[in-house]
C-alpha cells in the first residue's frame, strides 16, 4: 500500500506512547474520586480540581509548558519549532457525572499526555506546538444546565447569562464556582477568546465510544463522522379523558395511554423505515407515562413523554418530525385526544472535519489498528470546537457497558491501540 | 300489540311511583353527605349509617315492615297475600366512593321505595312480599379490599378471612366496623344465610349506567344482559436495559418503553378486531409508565402497566389473553426485553336471568319507556345474587358524566321513567 503514511513506518518503533503513564494516572484518578459505586468528579468543584492538579503535576514532570486559561481549562504544551504556527490541540475533559466511570473524558486527556510523553521520550520535535488540553465541566448536564461551558468559555462562545445558571447540587452559579476555583468568569462575559481558528490548526478528541458498536463489530477504534444534532420534546403531553374502564365502550373513549402508545410505535416504525433507506439516527421515548391520577379501573386521561431524536444529518431528524406532524392529527382524530408537544429544544449537528477524519484513517492504517467510521451518539467538546471553526475530529475507543455508570469499562489494550493512532496522527498533523 | 303486558294497561294510571318521595330523599342524602366536592358515604361508617337511617325512617313512615339483617342490610317490605311465598327483592346500595356522586347506588334503593310507595298508595296488594333492600358496602373497592361484603354476607358467601380485611382509611377490620355499627360478623363467619333461592323469587337492581351509552343512544333505560367477568394484570412489567439514548443504535436496544407501546397497541388492535367480529368487551391499559430511573437521554430499561379486560362472555376475554400470549414472545424476541406479567386476578361473569330480562323488556314496553339491552361495565350486587342462584336482573338508567366522581348526573325524568318500568315489573313479578 503506497501513500503518505508509508513514510511514517520507520518512526513507529520509536514513537511508542507512554501508556504506562496513562495507566498510573487512571489508577490515581480512580482512587481519588471513588464514591463507593463509581467515580464522581464534580465540575468546577473538588473532584475536577483534583483531576486537573494531577494532570498538571504529571505534565510538569514531563517538562511540558503548563498553563490554565481564565475559565480553568488546562494546557500542557510540547513546543514546536515554529512557536508562532497554529498549534495542534488534543484532549478532552476530566470531570464526570455522579457515580460515573473512570474513562469518560479522562481517556482523552491521558491519551494526549501518553502520546506527547512518547514523542518527547523519542526526541521528536514537532514543527508546531502540540498542546494537550483538559477542558472544564464537559459533563455540564450532570452539574450545570448548560453545555460545554469550559471549551466554549475558551472559544468565546459562552454567553453571560449562562454564567448565572446554578449548579444543581450546590445552588451556586457557574460564575461563583469559577471564582471559587480561582478563575475569572468576567473573561467569558466579555467574550474574550483563548482559542481561535487562527491559533489552532486542529483539535482531536479521543473518547470512549459510550455505546456497544465497536464491541459488537470487534474493532478497537472508530473515526467519528460527526456529533449529532437533535430535536427534543421534553414536556410532551397527551390529554384525553378519565373514564370508568368497565363502563366506557371503545367508541366513547379518549384514552391518552393508548394514543401515546400508537404515537410512540408510529415514530419507531418511521425510524426503522428511515434506517432501511440508509438514514442514520436514533429516536427515543426516554419516558412515557400515565400520570398520578391514573389507576386501576380508570381509562387514562393524561400521559406524558420525553422524545429525543438525533442524527448527524439534520434531514434524518427532520424526517422523523415530519412523520410526527402527520401522526399527531391522525391520532387526535382517531382517538379523541389532544397532543401538547410543549417547547422544542435541540442542537445543531457538528460534522467532523474531513481533513482530520482522513488523517485519522491514515494514522490508523499506518499504526495497523483496525478502524471503522461511525457517528457519535452523545455530545462532546469537539462539537464546540467545530462550531468555532476549528478543524475538529474525534477518535472513539471501544468500551464496554456504556458510560455514565459505574460499570463503564475499557480495555487498556484498546486504549493503547488508540494512543498509537493518536501518536501517528500527531506526527503528520504537527510533524 | 298483544301480549301479557296488555293486561296491565288499566293499572298504569293508578300505579304511579312516588318520585317526589325519591326526589326529597336524594336531596336529603346529598345535604347530609356532601364533602365540598361531591358526596362521601363511607361503607360501615357514619356516611352509610346516615343513609340507612334515612331509608328506615321513610320506610317506616310508609308503613312498610322494616328490619336489618345481622350484617347490616336493610329490608323494607310491603307484605303480600302469601307471606310464605318467595319474595320479590329489589334495591341497591347506599354507600358511595369518596367524593362520588349522589345517585350511584342510592337510585336503586330510592326507586324501590318510590315504586312500593306508589303501589301502596294505590292500594295494590301483591301476591307475595315485595322487599326493598339497601345493601351495605357495595363500594368495597373504595373502602375495604373485598367485593360486595353486604349482599354476600346475607347470601352466605362472605368468607371468614374477608371479615379481617382492613378499611383503608381507618385501618380497622371489616368485622370491627360491622360490630361498631351494631351488627354481628359472626353470622357471616358461620356461613348463615338470610337470602336464598328458596325465599327469594327474583332480585332487581336499578342503577345508573355509569357510562355514556344511553346518553349517546338517546334512550332512558336499558335491560342489562350481564355483569362482565374480568382478567386483570395489576403488576405487569417489561424489563429491558437502560442505555444512552444517543450512543445506542437501534439494533443494540432493549427498550422497555417501546416494547410496552407495541404490546398495548397490539392488544388494542385485537380488541378492535374482536369487536368487528361481534364480541363485546373492554380492554384497558389503566396505567403504562416508565419507572423513576428513566430520564432524558436514557433508553428506558423498565416499564410497568395495569391491564383490565372485561366481558360478559368469557370467550371474549380469553381471546384477548390468547393474543397476549402470542404477542409477548414475539415482542420479547424482536426487542430483547422480558415481560413479567405478575399475578393474574379476575372475576367470573354474571349473566342476568333470562326471565327477569324478558320481564323487564315487557314492563318497559308496557310503560311506554324506550329501552335497549346492554352489558354492564362495572360490577354490582346483582352479580352476588346471580352467583347465589337467585334469578337476577338489572335496569340501567341514563346518566351523565360517568360515576364515582362529583360530576355524576342523572335527570329526574329518566329516573321517573325507570321507576315506572320497575313498578310495572313488580305488578307482574309479585302480582
Amino acid at each position: 500500500m503506497a501513500g503518505p503514511w508509508s513514510v511514517s513506518e520507520p518512526r513507529r518503533a520509536n514513537l511508542t506512547p507512554d501508556v504506562d503513564l496513562a495507566s498510573r494516572m487512571f489508577d490515581e484518578l480512580r482512587a481519588n474520586s471513588t464514591d463507593g459505586l463509581g467515580v464522581t468528579r464534580d465540575a468546577y468543584g473538588p473532584g475536577e480540581r483534583m483531576a486537573h492538579a494531577l494532570a498538571r503535576r504529571e505534565a510538569e514532570a514531563l517538562g511540558l509548558e503548563v498553563k490554565a486559561d481564565p475559565v480553568g481549562n488546562l494546557y500542557m504544551t510540547l513546543p514546536g519549532n515554529d512557536r508562532a504556527a497554529p498549534q495542534v490541540l488534543l484532549g478532552s475533559h476530566l470531570d464526570s457525572v455522579k457515580e460515573g466511570g473512570n474513562f469518560d473524558g479522562a481517556a482523552g486527556v491521558l491519551a494526549g499526555l501518553a502520546a506527547v510523553a512518547g514523542l518527547k521520550r523519542a526526541g521528536f520535535r514537532p514543527a508546531r506546538d502540540i498542546t494537550v488540553i483538559a477542558t472544564r465541566a464537559e459533563e455540564a448536564g450532570a452539574w450545570f444546565p448548560t453545555s460545554y461551558p469550559g471549551s466554549r468559555g475558551a472559544l468565546g462562545m459562552l454567553k453571560a447569562a449562562e454564567l448565572q445558571v446554578k449548579r444543581q447540587d450546590t445552588g451556586r452559579s457557574l460564575a461563583d464556582h469559577m471564582r471559587e476555583e480561582g478563575f475569572d468568569p468576567g473573561f467569558a462575559e466579555r467574550g474574550e477568546t483563548v482559542l481561535t481558528p487562527a491559533n489552532t490548526a486542529a483539535f482531536l478528541e479521543l473518547h470512549i465510544e459510550q455505546g456497544p458498536v465497536l464491541d459488537a463489530e470487534q474493532v478497537p477504534v472508530a473515526v467519528v463522522t460527526g456529533i449529532p444534532g437533535s430535536r427534543r420534546l421534553r414536556q410532551g403531553r397527551v390529554v384525553g379523558e378519565y373514564n370508568h374502564s368497565g363502563g366506557t365502550p371503545r367508541r366513547f373513549r379518549r384514552d391518552a395511554a393508548i394514543a401515546l402508545a400508537e404515537f410512540a410505535l408510529g415514530l419507531d416504525e418511521e425510524w426503522a423505515r428511515l434506517e432501511a433507506h440508509g438514514h442514520r439516527l436514533v429516536c427515543t421515548f426516554c419516558t412515557m407515562a400515565t400520570t398520578a391520577e391514573a389507576g386501576f379501573t380508570k381509562i387514562a386521561g393524561e400521559a406524558t413523554f420525553m422524545l429525543d431524536v438525533r442524527a448527524v444529518n439534520p434531514a434524518s431528524v427532520d424526517a422523523v418530525f415530519a412523520r410526527l406532524a402527520e401522526l399527531v392529527p391522525e391520532i387526535e382524530a382517531r382517538r379523541g385526544v389532544r397532543f401538547e408537544l410543549g417547547p422544542e429544544t435541540g442542537s445543531l449537528a457538528s460534522p467532523m472535519d474531513a481533513g482530520v477524519r482522513a488523517g485519522l484513517a491514515r494514522a490508523a492504517a499506518a499504526a495497523g489498528v483496525g478502524c471503522i467510521e461511525m457517528a457519535s451518539g452523545g455530545g462532546h467538546d469537539a462539537a464546540a470546537f467545530a462550531a468555532a471553526g476549528i478543524p475538529s475530529g474525534m477518535l472513539f475507543v471501544r468500551n464496554q457497558n456504556g458510560s455514565h455508570n459505574p460499570h463503564e469499562a475499557m480495555r487498556m489494550e484498546d486504549f493503547s491501540a488508540a494512543c498509537a493512532v493518536v501518536t501517528q496522527w500527531l506526527t503528520e498533523a504537527a510533524g
